[in-house]
Formats: structure tokens, C-alpha cells, sequence
């Protein structure tokens, strides 16, 4: 009886916490959802939002049972969102609905992990609970592959795309290099929308002169034709072969950006390295192919990058770690204390900030200076790994005619 | 003095071996080429053969030195074809004059390390070494992704690009799924032109009856359009998404093979997904999205099957001994000896066989019954590896719509 009267009194004290996930998935964003889970399975009532926004305004809602705390834990190793994801753009009257919602339901934290366009939505529902009078903490937790969230010195999700297009960059090297007799310029595309790191990713473990990326074309600066050209006619005559990869969201210096189709009225990109494969074709006597390396840059598990997933999982912790503390209306976000060593601490941004800020482009000192990035890359995408051999052997290696005796 | 005679005499008595790589390259190629090279490297004098056998139609040989054997064997575990590799159709001519810089060079032995056609050329090298009385010792050791390959239970390189199939399918089938609400669709286009081995092991990791691929197409069988139409239409109407896997080599029912585009010759496949695509767009109301896998599949080295690279070292090691036994005209293939317990045995076949078969395609039985086609590969891709969790959760995992209190 007594045990009875305790439970009913724990059911109405303790706090209700409702966590959504969304856009684009990563091969690490069920990690910080478990970092949060584990962090407040304990103290908290826990829901969850199924399909992102979509989810929230509909009300489609999944109450974290024993089993179901069970199996969200169990994607920690597992690419995807398994809340199910999405991209809805809500409207004001569904952004009211929304507060009227988790008011009915008692429910006082709302977390959701994504990139740009969630927080800007979480932001407009923390400003509509303001409004309302209904208090509410909200916490923001990053995720992207684009790395183009502020605020941050990176977030998780980038560092495993980062890995999956550098180790692809250098093997398709070594495969096209086998076979330049056959066919010479293969284009790589990448993800990346407005934003160049992932693609710059693709030089990382670029350790000879002859090996690819031979050109990188950045959505940061517009794609000059004459530029790419004389990169690619440079390596071929060099080496017999180039690569050249680029961001799906280049933009020729002619101004227009090419393959883009609208799905869900939403712009989606890809299809600039056929553009840039028929240019090529058309100038140059060589044969020209093109990869997209498509959705595997943001869930390819067997590539995750350890260090990534690691702090994925810290991001969602210290992200439970703070609701507990009072936090709200913040988003958690990765610190870089020494450079040097490479530590990170998190840290509270306000969600107002990141929200408007809009996206997190390259700097000119990382663009201009490969070198530097790659540097600041490395402690985020498990450093090179295995070296690969010299592309032509040393010390007598130069490829021999072998005449009549 | 008596040492310089010495070696003076070794260098007239060892026997000369050229060894070359052909055709498309895979992850565990150089395994090969490193494993023979250092079962002969003691005992036989070596050169490398550039380029395929373009390399050997215009004499493009590399001595192996001391350092340039080192260099080789540097690569056992990096993907692509070291030495180059390419396809090159040799004239009758051509083939001739090969044999004249053979015996003009004292090459005894010739090894090629290549696929089907690879074979086919060399059974040709073989025949006119025979017809002009030189005595030439011919050994072919197989390589390829698509597994093609007649008389070999299966041939390396086909393991590792199967398992980076197997996985990426998984991978994608659970980020599709995290988006179902924005897309339902994904085409998924695989290599493996006229055989569906490849294709086929797209399925291997599928767990659950919810998770793709829900439908496959293989090159063995023409796609009928209305069958694709179901499978999609009802995964859909099920789970709010579908995967389709294609095979580049695929045929409508209607007859034509797409996406063909000719480089040097050589009809090269893809295209087939944007087609599937295109089709799906235009009969169902859903968004509809293709990746095409690529060349990774013939290079991620990150994934490659640690049973496949065994397998490819091997077969270079029982060439190099067969080569001392004086083997001669045939091709080194892999006989399973126990099925249940995975046991293999390498048995020389008559190149002339190997090289008149033809391609191997998948068997019926086989296309008919994944299961036993998946029990046959587990041994061969490092069987399943983490089991990922159900995708929707048991016990009460149902979405709940919560209501109005």
C-alpha cells in the first residue's frame, strides 16, 4: 500500500523528457541518443517523438517503456535515426499546436538532435512556449555531416563522413591508377551542400605527390572552369590519370548551380560531377567517369570514425547531464581546449545564437591552407591509419623498356 | 672470384618468370600478386609486366630487383592492380610477337593474375608458345568481383566486394528508414554485368522481414517491370519504404539492356537505377532516389573480407608452387572439401577449359533458394558480424498516438 502511494507520488514529481531526432541521419546520431537516454533513464519520464517534426506535430508519440529504453540502447553501434527522422517545415499554427501539446501532456523538456534547420525549429518552439507562459527546457543536440552548425569546432556525424570520403578518395586513387591505360579522370562527388569540409576531407591521407585528389572544387568558391581543366591536364600528363572531387553544391563561375531537383519542396543536390564529367569529355581526348559516393557518407557503419562516435555519445550525455542541471534553451557544443593534444570540453551556446547564425562555412585559413586543416582534421577522424606504398617504386623503380639483347 | 663465377652461372641456370595483373582491379588483387612473388622470389628470377597486357603486346617490363620487389610485396594489403592493369584486346599479330619477346628475353614462365578474358588471352599466348615450339610455362590465377569465373567454388576479390554490398545495403535500408517520411525509395545499383552473384549478396545481412533489400534483381533473370511494381508497391504500403537492388547488367522483360555507354571498345554498364528510378517516379506516388555502389566495390579496403584476402595470398602462394613443380597451362582454383565446416583445397583446371566456358552465372538453385545461397557465401564474406536490433521494437514497441488527457 505504502509502495503504491510512493509510486503515484514519484509518477506526478518526476520530470517528463521527450527527445525527437532529425534530419538527414548520421552513422552516429544514435549514439547521442543513448548517451542522453542512459543519462536520464533513471530520473526521468522519457518519450519519444517518432519521424522528427512530423512526428512532434502529429503527436506520434512512443512512451520509453522498459522495452523500448531497451531498444533505442541498442543502437548505439547503429547507423541511422531509429526514432525515425525526416524534414518538415512547420507552420505557425502548428508551432502553437505543438506548445498546446506538451502542455496537455505534461511534458516539461523537449531535446531534439539534428543540424541548422532543427534548432531553428526547436527555437521557435522554445519563443512559442515563452510566450505561452508554459515553462519549458529545451536542449539542442548537434549533429551533421556537413560540419555547418556554429558555434561548435565541430559536430558529430562529420568526423565518420569525413573518414568514409577520405579512405574512398585514396583507394578509388589506387584503383584508378591501375587503370589508366583504360580509362584516365574519374570525378568523386561529395556531400556537402553550402559547406566544403567534407569534400576538403578527401586529401586527407593523400601522402604522394601522384596520388589523388588531384583538384577539390568547394561550394566556398565558385568552380572555374579553366582552373579544373588545367589541374586535370596536369595530372593526366604527369601521372596518366586524375581525380577530382567535388561538393554536390559547386557552383560553376558562370553562376547557376547544376543538378538540383526539388523533393518535398526542399532543394536536393547531386549531379554536378555529370556536368562536370561531359565538360571534361568534351574538352580533353581521355575517358572520364564519374561516383557519387551518394548516402553511404552518412551511415557506412564499418567506417565509423571512433573518436567521432565517442563524442557523439558525450554530446547526448553531457546533454542529459545538463537537463538535470537546469540548462535550457541551449545547445551542447564541442570545445577544442588544446590544440596541441587535441582535448575538447562541451559547451553551452545559446539555442538563439546557433539558430540564427545560419551555416558554418570553410575559413579562408583552412581553404587556403590545406595543410592546417588536415591537421585540425585528424584527432577527429582516427588519424591516417595504414600508410599506403609509394605510387611508383623508389630507388630504381622508374618503369624499364626492356630492349633486344 | 669463384663467387662472381658462381653467380654468373645461377643467373644462367634460374629460371625468368613475368608476372602481370589484368582487367578491373580488386581490394585483394596485389594479395595474389604478394603471395606468389614471395614463394618464387628466392629461387626464380622476376619481372613485372605494367599494364596488363597492353604492358606485354609493347614490352613495358619492370626487373624485379631487390627493391622493386620489395615495393611489390609493400602492397598485399592495399586495393588496385600495383603493377597497372587494364583491358587490352590483343591481335593475332600481336600475340606472335609476344611469344618472340619471350623467347628473346629467355621468359619461361608466364602468370597472369586476371578474370575471364584475362584467361582467354592467356589460353592464346599459350597456344601460339605451343604452336612455335617455345617452351613456355603457363600458370592463370583468378581475380574478380563479379565471381564469373567457371571450375572455382568462387574466386578472390568476389568475397570482399560482396561483403561491402552486404553491409552497405544494411546500412542504407536503415538510413532509408529514418527517412521514410521525406523518400520511400531507394535503387540500389550494383556491378556484376552478366552474373548476379554480387547483386544476390545484397541480402545476406537482412535479418528482419521489415529491412531491405525487398526486392532484387539479378542479371541471370529479366526484370519484369510488374513484379519490381509489387515488391516496391507493397514494401511501401507495409513499411513506408522500399530498397531495390539492380544489377548494372540487368534486361527489362522488354528486351533492351540500358545504361550501356562504350569506352575503348568495351561496353561499359551502369544506368540501369536511374531507369528503375524513372519507372518508379512515374508509376507510384512516392520519391524515388538511386545510388549507384561504383568502383568501391572493386576497392574499399576498409571492408575488405579478412577470408578473402587469405584466399587471394593463397592462391599467388600455390602458384609460385606449382610453378616449381612445373605446372604448367593451367589456372589455380578453390574446391570447398567440407561444406559444413568450410574447408577449401586449391586444384589446378586446365586453362583451356577455364578460358572456353564462358561466364558463370548464378544457379538456379541458388536464385531460388537464398538461404543456401547465403549459407555458401557466409564462410566467404566473415559471416554476419553484429546483428543489428529489430526495426520496430518488440513487445509493446507499437506507435502510440497519445490523445487529449
Amino acid at each position: 500500500m505504502s509502495n503504491e502511494l510512493f509510486l503515484i507520488r514519484r509518477d506526478l514529481w518526476v520530470k517528463r523528457v521527450a527527445i525527437g531526432q532529425a534530419g538527414g541521419p548520421t552513422s552516429v546520431i544514435n549514439a547521442t541518443l543513448v548517451g542522453l537516454v542512459k543519462e536520464l533513464m533513471n530520473d526521468y519520464k522519457i518519450s519519444f517523438i517518432l519521424n522528427g517534426y512530423d512526428g512532434l506535430v502529429h503527436e506520434d508519440i512512443m512512451e520509453g517503456t522498459n522495452e523500448i529504453i531497451k531498444w533505442v540502447v541498442q543502437h548505439e553501434h547503429i547507423p541511422g535515426a531509429c526514432l525515425g527522422s525526416g524534414r518538415y517545415l512547420m507552420s505557425e499554427n502548428e508551432i502553437t499546436g505543438i506548445v498546446n501539446f506538451l502542455k496537455r501532456e505534461n511534458i516539461n523538456v523537449l531535446v531534439f538532435i539534428g543540424g541548422n534547420g532543427t534548432m531553428e525549429a526547436l527555437h521557435k518552439v522554445d519563443l512559442e512556449a515563452t510566450r505561452q507562459g508554459y515553462e519549458l527546457q529545451v536542449i539542442g543536440l548537434p549533429k551533421t555531416v556537413d560540419n555547418d552548425i556554429n558555434y561548435t569546432d565541430h559536430a558529430p556525424g562529420f568526423g565518420s563522413a569525413a573518414k568514409y570520403v577520405a579512405h574512398t578518395t585514396r583507394d578509388l586513387s589506387y584503383d584508378l591508377r591501375s587503370m589508366k591505360n583504360f580509362e584516365q579522370v574519374r570525378i568523386i562527388e561529395t556531400m556537402g551542400r553550402n559547406a566544403g569540409w567534407l569534400t576538403a576531407a578527401s586529401g586527407f591521407l593523400k601522402k604522394h605527390e601522384e596520388e589523388g585528389p588531384h583538384f577539390i572544387a568547394l561550394p566556398e568558391r565558385q568552380l572555374s572552369k579553366e582552373k579544373l581543366l588545367d589541374a586535370v591536364e596536369s595530372a593526366v600528363s604527369r601521372h596518366g590519370y586524375a581525380i577530382a572531387v567535388v561538393s554536390e553544391g559547386v557552383l560553376w563561375d558562370e553562376g547557376h548551380q547544376v543538378g538540383k531537383t526539388i523533393i518535398n519542396n526542399r532543394p536536393v543536390l547531386g549531379g554536378i560531377s555529370t556536368e562536370v564529367e561531359k565538360f571534361l569529355s568534351e574538352q580533353l581526348n581521355v575517358e572520364v567517369r564519374s561516383d557519387i559516393l551518394g548516402m553511404n557518407q552518412r551511415c557506412f557503419s564499418s567506417l565509423v570514425s571512433e573518436a567521432d562516435k565517442k563524442e557523439a555519445y558525450l554530446t547526448g550525455a553531457t546533454g542529459g547531464r545538463w537537463i538535470k542541471q537546469e540548462f535550457s534553451s541551449v545547445v551542447v557544443t564541442i570545445q577544442r581546449s588544446d590544440e596541441a593534444d587535441y582535448k575538447i570540453q562541451m559547451k553551452p551556446i545559446a539555442l538563439k545564437d546557433v539558430a540564427v547564425s545560419g551555416e558554418r562555412l570553410m575559413p579562408d585559413y583552412f581553404i587556403d591552407n590545406p595543410k592546417k586543416y588536415y591537421k585540425w582534421l585528424s584527432p577527429i577522424i582516427d588519424g591516417s591509419g595504414i600508410t599506403y606504398p609509394n605510387l611508383s617504386p623508389k630507388n630504381g623503380g622508374e618503369k624499364k623498356k626492356l630492349r633486344n639483347n
